[in-house]
């Protein structure tokens, strides 16, 4: 034809599961396998066939039938998606380290056909998912967008179709190399996010982090927040997290021989989810022990306030003695990304006990602020 | 004197300790015993020294040296109000069920002398102490508004002043028979509210409860939101928390032994901490087998949410499952409400384990919003 | 055919014109007469060919070429939609009077016919005519619902099918007897909004009333705030909207000589913009004789506040002083219902002067907020 | 005396009056003079009086009757404040461009003698004088701080003292060279606030940029968005502001003749309030004419929205032809920015119309967003 070239990106989208591709059956929603790029074929919104068949994109890509393309944008740009699906599609809530090494290697495999990557996920587990990957891909130079939804595409009204389209846009058309997740309009860092409600279509919250970018009239990227690795070193994924780690959440009256039995092996490291500024009680001589005598046989414990936002210091007494005993001051990560950054750096076989402790104290990915000297005055001294 | 009989209202305020009367040691801030009465005696704000001269007030208060005097309002009222203090006071994340039970037991002795009742908390853990006393005192009928701060009231600038002047206004003008927590202007239900902030004056959020009252300019009370008791029973508090009880968050890669560890004798009951609207992983059969066996030996668990704001449901497959094999939905509890609720059912002796799951299952002090028939649509039905 | 018979509701669609509906030309984005219906015919999310064509929907409507049908929804029900379009289409900043009488005339004259009502309508001026419309519609008894979009719905990404559908659900599925609007997944009262974002999707405010739904996952009504009209009248539409009024907003400096020109013939009645709680300048004695010179000649005055939030009252002096030369309180109405309450008011030929201000003062939709007496305490009196 | 030398900064505090310092009579509320010096010498929380005996520090001050101290800080720092009042005091809806003229002398005045300035004005016109003197003070190099409140200081609860405190905290300890307004714990950039709760304490927002800084448990200072002048020119007032301007609301039939009425002399210049990203009508040719003949007799028409958030654009017909007929867009300045802007530049005797076009297109004081190149992409066009 005599048209002027447009211009293509390819976006390679790994379907997971999820809501966003679910159907119901008797026992509520579940996943079912190889429908969603079939239904996507029916949904103009999200697939122009006229030019598939004009390009003959179906004769010239390597999943021909799992290939589609979004409507042509006033720009000339146009969007070309191939859906592959992990296999069984999974809810979220299934979803365990296993699942993000197949969700990472199978990125890692195709990594240098497409200029973007699109992941679609439950939003059960889609921070823990998020915050993981994270830091999984090692020196990622590509956009990664995670998505879903709270109620499937396939249903009369939905999050689902517009979610899609909107991680489809910035995959295909922006260089932000981080794990993002996108949702309602917004795209956040994937490790500063967390659901925060069940029943919304604003399900997640980046509490400590404004949103990397806001997609409503306009696209506004916030770059300056955008995540510089300052790396020219080669992509590479890091799948064998440390699966011995948990979250411990401290509530009042809770026993030290449950503190104990948490503990104890194969636990390599937790994250104790503290109150307010990284607070725990200071004059339980038996939890105080239970965690002193973690950490004197190297369990590393990392510690996150419960509040949702906010960081942990040292302000206080009952956070001065946490410390005193070994923790790890989280600063203001989600219990998600500290969770995930310990199985993260536990795995790293290289480094020493010091090392790693030294490495959780780092900002890795950006899932954490590094506070500069000087820039605030703490009232509680004022 | 010929003046006008002023309107004089009497509040107990209970100090447990907490930033709003901490000072700074060696190890950061820390309680300090007898030194908040002293300190109010110097703030005009909070006292009226001239009014207690001339009423003699210290003469015929029971606790002449902890009686105090708000400044005379337009409406010529008067509320006096007499700090009690427990010893030691407590940084509140040290504060225990142990503690709690010394709280209420100080407000009963004193329920009938006082026209309301305001119990300064540090804020860490007052969202769990607050729903406790919710269901501790029995058959409330006089206003009790939990209160703290976030900087110490002896700062410059600080938040402790106006929270507890706002507490005693509520205290001693309105009748709200419910243990409510005032915070930043705002009224709240207290088994409603979880600490979201840990560096902000607006700490606290209702995530499913509008706040029962407003106090900017204007005082304005929800009268629809707040509970009535609908009983004629005479107050009373309940003691003896069973503290056989833990909260479990569930996380991807959690293994079937850390949950078989945290189930293990003596607890008697746990909150759940699930994904989404209750969604726990459906394809653990040894996860979920756990969690069977646990309740077959007559273990309580109450399913709650992650998320911050939401209610436990059963669309999901996943979250069916978890039904299945015995365990409670929570509704819309926070955690905070969940586990205090389960600690107060589980020391009902004169139940059975049947009578404790249902009244687990019912609206006790409006900690959960029990849904009327027809008022909503699923959307992921339509 | 033997299957199981659906419930049908019939939905007029008045599509006025307005982004939702623009196509792009040289001079920016303009309206497009008859190109609404064909799109909607291409979007299966919005339109179900195969049934329209089973049920043979074509043969059995008036209007046969303008009728679409939402795809079914898991209640078995179907919203059977016919959209009439006004000519020519207008971008709403062109939206008169005369085109409220319009709009209005055509829901009276299909008003029977149909279940429920949605009207197309361009955001700039949607909440100028949802607040005529409202008093317009005497004894409404149907669901009347505008919607609009800030991205026309042929762009790739939109806010406009959503919209779309949203109203359409609420116009077929519930009985809210009132002009609404529906946007970004709220359902409003139209006489309650403004528009207060040009670049978000969620453009619109209703500052002093909550939504009267919500319609995330679920679709959740407030009953208690849906408006209760206790008539049994006919419905009647009231068109002759009195256009000699206007909006006087009040600046420091602001001169005499500027408000005398504002007020002069053929002025009849106007809103003004005060500052805060309903504020003019008491020292100006030349603005105020130009209001005491106007009320006098029968000019009606009604006072709102400049600010987003709030209502006009009269505790301070120069809240006052506009009182004592006739000017009328406004309370919480927004600018945008005081101006088409007072268009209305002035054009009920039948009441007095003294009438026309005593419905002024009157809540006659909803559109303001009556203090029950005791509900609150001024703090400014504390 | 042998103590260690504490850092004492001195801070100008010009009082005009307002809620903050306001005393109810018979009328409601009013302004009295030469109270609220004598009532902070009682209040602890504002005024140390044995630091101020201890450092004679009436014996050594130029206005020995009329200054202050406020309490010692942890870090040794001591602010000393002279509060000078206007006489005579004003409710803020009083407040002219003469009495700007008044404020901002007195602070020349006194520039070189302090440290940081305190501005106390009431609300209801506080964004119209912050926004003028933004203009006004040419080569500003030291902090103002305007600041009121919503409830009289003298009351029991009130947002007063905390306003006051706050203030003085920014302006006695940190070099912010612009007119801020510091309300309920936010600093704003003074010329992009807007009253927007004539009831509630967070009384102001700052719609189309963050606050410079946040005032909660830390002071968090934003110092990436603070003003840089980059000047090093010679701080002075420009007083004699242009009075010929007005503020003109767009609305639905508005009337050729009212257009006309307003736009007549000796009107230099008026911001005109459209719909959405600046639109009105355009097939008004009534309108538009009046406009285009009020242009070319070199009226100034600044185009800005009827909307809280948003910018003037012109993707719009509606919005293109008034550009078309002379007018400036006035991207996202607040109408109380872009009137005190109008009649800034319109006094600028030395400069053309052409001149003073231009510089109402820049940004002068950071009170506009100059985008930058590049940074978004319009949906619209996508």
């Amino acid at each position: 034809c005599g048209c002027k070239a447009e211009v293509e990106a390819r976006v390679l989208v790994i379907n997971t599961g999820g809501t966003i591709s679910m159907v119901p059956d008797d026992k509520g929603l579940t996943p079912e396998a190889n429908k969603l790029v079939r239904s996507l074929k029916n949904m103009p919104q999200l697939h122009d066939e006229a030019y598939a068949q004009e390009k003959r994109l179906y004769d010239f890509h390597e999943y021909p039938d799992k290939t589609l393309v979004l409507p042509i944008s006033k720009q000339n740009k146009r969007i070309i998606y191939t859906i592959l699906e992990l296999s069984p599609l999974l809810d979220s809530s299934n979803m365990t380290p296993e699942d993000w090494a197949k969700i990472a290697k199978k990125l890692e495999e195709h990594y240098e056909k497409y200029d973007g990557f699109v992941i679609l996920h439950g939003t059960d587990t889609m921070a823990y998912t998020a915050s993981a990957l994270s830091f999984m891909f090692e020196n990622l130079g590509k956009t990664v967008v995670m998505t879903g939804s709270q109620v499937p595409l396939y249903e009369l009204r939905n999050d689902g179709r517009a979610n899609l389209l909107g991680a489809l846009l910035f995959a295909g058309q922006f260089v932000i190399p981080e794990v993002c997740l996108y949702f309602y309009n917004k795209l956040y860092r994937g490790n500063r996010v967390t659901k925060v409600d069940a029943g919304s279509f604003n399900a997640f919250s980046s509490p400590n982090l404004p949103p990397l970018a806001n997609a409503e009239v306009d696209i506004k990227i916030n770059w300056d927040t955008v995540w510089r690795a300052n790396t020219k070193k080669k992509f590479r994924v890091h799948t064998n997290m440390n699966r011995n780690v948990g979250l411990l959440r401290i509530f009042p009256g809770i026993t030290a021989a449950a503190v104990k039995a948490f503990l104890q092996r194969p636990i390599e490291g937790i994250v104790l989810e503290t109150y307010g500024s990284g607070n725990a009680p200071n004059n339980r001589e038996d939890l105080l022990e239970e965690l002193k005598k973690a950490t004197e046989r190297k369990v590393v414990i990392l510690n996150c306030t419960q509040c949702l936002r906010g960081s942990v210091t040292t302000v206080y007494a009952t956070g001065q003695t946490l410390a005193d005993v070994g923790v790890i001051p989280g600063g203001d990560m989600t219990p998600e990304a500290a969770l995930t950054k310990l199985s993260y750096t536990l795995s790293k076989s290289e480094l020493s006990w010091e090392g790693k402790r030294q490495m959780l104290s780092e900002n890795l990915r950006g899932e954490m602020t590094v506070v500069p000297t000087g820039d605030k005055i703490s009232l509680r001294d004022s």
